[in-house]
């Protein structure tokens, strides 16, 4: 239960940024977090959030993070030493160095970036999927001698929309043998100012950057088991698990569609009908902890046969949650179907903010 | 050899459509084609054809076009008996009726539609693919008693798009086992008025009514063999080939993308290299014939990492050639690429107008 | 104040289009008015409204109205009887017959409908401007005879953002004399279907049909005067205001900007930083009422050089106020801006609601 | 005549950006202007042009330029000297020391950059407008000593649309008053990669930064005199011209719309029949010329209520014209239309080759 919590106070790093404004829009009505520092780049250190922010969220910016004055990203920097969690929506290029320096200032953060996802003592963790990876930490602080600070990664957007989906089939039917995936992903997921109109406007892009490779992998840590004592992971180890993906960018804003097609190692494969309930009936340990960023429903189950659509899906349970349709036979693997995650919310903060509640209600911070 | 080719009087049934406006944009600047008769519904009939036509092209009107008096689309209205072929962009609700009666009057119909595709005695051609079919029309001919009278119908233009790499890599490296096709279609796929703004800006729509089903049966017609008598159809038959397709509509204006990967019945598969050079290699018989429309490549292999793209290669000779790009090997089947089409070019009238010039260079037109 | 306000049950006309969608997703929530009956055509009559309607909103359908079975648009159907207040998001081809009926049969009707805007004894009203206008029911009502019912249409959409700066303008430095605008509009004012993809993407449409028109003389009647006795309209004829209007169709889904330029009658005009007060200032009567939907603020000022824009700012206040931006000098008349409305709340559903509201609180609805 | 020209070396500055693609796209086929010498920043000098740079035009790299070595841009550098005229597309902040530096090296250079349009000794010469400005080089060269080399620049692509249309009625009807105007501008009118699309899908920026200051003083210089002995301009000193201009950002690609009224200083004004009639009849000095590059109309008078388009009618004349639509009365100043221009042809690089062409049959280029 969440409802008698105490605050916690937390910092955002890379706080101008438009992941950074997702964690402030996110966290300023959040139950018990409470956003105490702000960091950036030491030109924008010293002034006021509204003086050197490009808002771009069809929101306000919330008033007294209007006033408050931005940091650099040092643990000693003022405001960050009190801070029971710190989320990191650093760019790739700095979250490198900064994101271990907080670590080993005994901070926890939870981070968005790319840099520390395939790191065998970094979970990678999806909220609605792999929360028992979490006690890895305690193996990441052994290593480094941390008593305190540690470090949690979430995954890379699409990945996201495609493992709470997996995940639900593998935990009703066992486990997945192929995945074939063909993602049109929203150009807010390249950030800001990201892609440009010239090549997006009337336009597919049939190549971000990257993106293939990450979803392979990290699917394969996702769902894959960490050794019995935790010190590590097995990369899905346990099965021939194979993904081939193509990622493409459509001029949609917020949304990362996705066409799956999926082999059970299972023979017969369960039936469109079955796989329709497995995905109805899949509860995640998110919800199960009533976390207050869990969706209400971990996989909204589409019927109508032109569902999801980023422009009408992607806004329901707040962005928590992933949403599949057209579930249908595959003439060349077993089961295919369309998925549907909001590459801003599940796919980037929503994602770190509820891993960090899944910490504070495990127990993992103090 | 085209160039001393005596004038060929055409009629453009459904000629104030879309598909009908890109018939006149293309014939009206045809070598031998003459258009000479346009036949549309009967409220627009008897009235000039740029009093009633809304033309949604990017061009102007041709100016002796824009003063032909309109028909009805009866073999009998004034202007079709001296035709030596009739193009057909009528819509599917008509084009059933209107297609026979033309044929019964002797007369020869290249149509656009899709009322007659499946039809054991109608080829189903694209005519960078299968002209070897054409002969089935004298089979057409001799069962229903006709002398000059025929049916040749073209593809779906997802379709279209996607046997040509196809034929492509059969002919060179034999039968393909699988195939898992994603398209990204435009939304001129849907004619006028078509596709609602509201339902595809900032958007994707998984779902085009009936087009997987198209892709999946269509594909395996083109690629399939004719009997040895040319009295129908082995449905490419002679191997396990088996598709999946998934379809959607993005906010593009021209140019179906798709992704596809594929499997070979040979093993081991062709390696990545030498698919690039069987696609970059590919000679199709209407370039052989050296008709009019005929592209100077059937495929463009694009080597830049995110090319195809809809907006800047739909253009390419003309919309008349298919564009395969990010050639790679597939984790699951053998090797995926991304491939592109003009839908409304080589995907519709563009390929009614080779199949006509292919059929005149065979002789199948007096 | 309206806590302690009873419940009064409200029906809907044309409750499966877009305007009806959107009278459903305002009331589902409303603090005292209470969704009890729907009224579509008879095709639909009869049936569940989920069933029968293409929901094209970002969000569920609420789950009680999902249930809930439509009624032709009869006064006698059941359920309109007991209606409070009939809200009509009818298309003008079926409002002009449906909503004299509903208001003959003693129905209270808040109309959407541009068929009755010019009738001299129906107000069109504005709620963020003209709230005063509503004694000329009562004369409506003697000269019909009626004694509850009468009929209340708000204005176009385009029109309702622009008469709300003109309003607080006039306010404070006394009548305009003449008003130079070009709209840029969104695809959402046209309905469902509406504008078709391939007439908008990649496009602008320099002309809506009759648009221009209703721009022009809705704002002389909203900013003209009711005569003493309340029985009529002076149509703005106490200045020489002149109106320019040209409107323009954009690839924006909801929001419609315009640019306008405005001379005063008094001279020399307010200065910009005067102009910019006032805007600020500015309140309206629905405030000062503290009906339920009114804005905390009818205008928003807003001072960065590149605002509004509709997608950034189209959602401010749930949609309910107006944005201004860029307020200054114009070298040709005196000032000039930008203004915003979001022409699906403020610009339709939201302005018949409030409009409700208001008669509610000044003891118009029984 | 310029059919028997001899060939004219062209050098391009510039080269691998947006307006330098254009240039050599229009260069390639030039029936004399031959394309010699590129120039881009030291980081591209000394490499192939299809390799360093990103083409984003729907055509391929023409063949011969594809092969050719970047230079930098010096007029030392291997080539420049034997250019009979220099073309430069190059970014403002490096345009203004290496043009005049090309100048004093004794080249002619005609440049799209902005940095000198306002000198007085520099011709901002729309070709369809002013080429009787042209003259003023002589003075250039008498100023600076220079017996061969001299500036000319065109004007900003947004100017370019508006000056043409009021060129013609300034001819027909004598001074204009007052202009207001609002601008519909395309996304390719900031080059790339420009405007970031999360900034303009589903959306309007309502800010082009010093865009409306260029319309309004650019107008007035292109629309001016020039001194009797061409040694200056008068800046349509002669009538009180006032212009207001509001300019902005909407998602199309190619192609900027203007919202347009205008005053004229005599009265009555004339008829929107006689404001047709004299759009119609316009004939500019670069087609009485016959240079290449001249459209056959120069302003395309459209007659449809829902045109020019820009997508539809960006393509007429090769993008070289101007067209108008929608004239009629303005009930505030005196007539209102709605004018196109393809903002990267005859708003950039098509008139720079124009103005070239022009130079070449007056005499101005040895």
């Amino acid at each position: 239960m969440t409802a008698s919590r105490k605050e916690i106070k937390v910092g955002i790093l890379g706080a101008t940024g438009t992941v950074g404004q997702r964690f402030i829009e996110l966290l300023s009505t959040h139950p018990y977090f409470k956003i105490h520092a702000l960091g950036a780049s030491s030109r924008s250190a010293g002034k006021r959030y509204a003086e050197v922010t490009k808002w771009k969220l069809a929101t306000t910016i919330p008033k007294d993070v209007a006033e408050m004055v931005i940091q650099e990203c040092k643990p000693d920097a003022p405001g960050f030493a009190e801070c029971g969690v710190v989320f990191s929506g650093l760019d790739h290029d700095v979250a490198g160095e900064i994101e271990v320096a907080f670590r080993a200032a005994e901070l926890v953060v939870f981070s968005n970036a790319k840099n520390y996802r395939r790191d065998p003592i970094v979970p990678l963790m999806v909220p609605l999927v792999n929360p028992h990876h979490l006690p890895v930490v305690r193996h990441q602080q052994s290593l480094l001698g941390l008593k305190k600070g540690y470090l949690v990664t979430n995954a890379n957007c699409s990945t996201t929309g495609l493992v709470v989906p997996l995940a639900a089939l593998e935990k009703a039917f066992g486990p997945i043998k192929t995945v074939l995936v063909t993602t049109l992903q929203a150009i807010s997921g390249a950030g800001y100012p990201g892609v440009s109109s010239l090549d997006i406007l009337d336009n597919v892009v049939p190549h971000i950057g990257g993106e293939e490779e990450k979803i392979e992998w990290e699917t394969a840590k996702i769902l894959g088991d960490v050794l019995p004592d935790s010190t590590g992971y097995e990369y899905h180890a346990h099965t021939p698990m194979t993904i081939s993906a193509t990622t493409t960018r459509v001029p949609v804003i917020d949304g990362h569609t996705a066409s799956v097609s999926v082999q059970f190692v299972r023979s017969p494969a369960p039936s469109v009908e079955q796989v329709k309930q497995a995905l109805r009936d899949f509860t995640c340990e998110a919800q199960t902890l009533g976390v207050p960023s869990a969706p209400a429903q971990a996989i909204v189950l589409h019927e109508a046969p032109d569902r999801p659509q980023p422009r009408l899906d992607r806004d329901l349970h707040n962005g928590a949650c992933v949403s599949v349709g057209r579930v249908r036979e595959c003439p060349v693997l077993d089961i295919k179907f369309i998925c549907l995650v909001d590459n801003v919310r599940l796919g980037a903060a929503t994602s770190s903010v509820m891993n960090a509640e899944i910490a504070v209600e495990k127990g993992y911070i103090a």
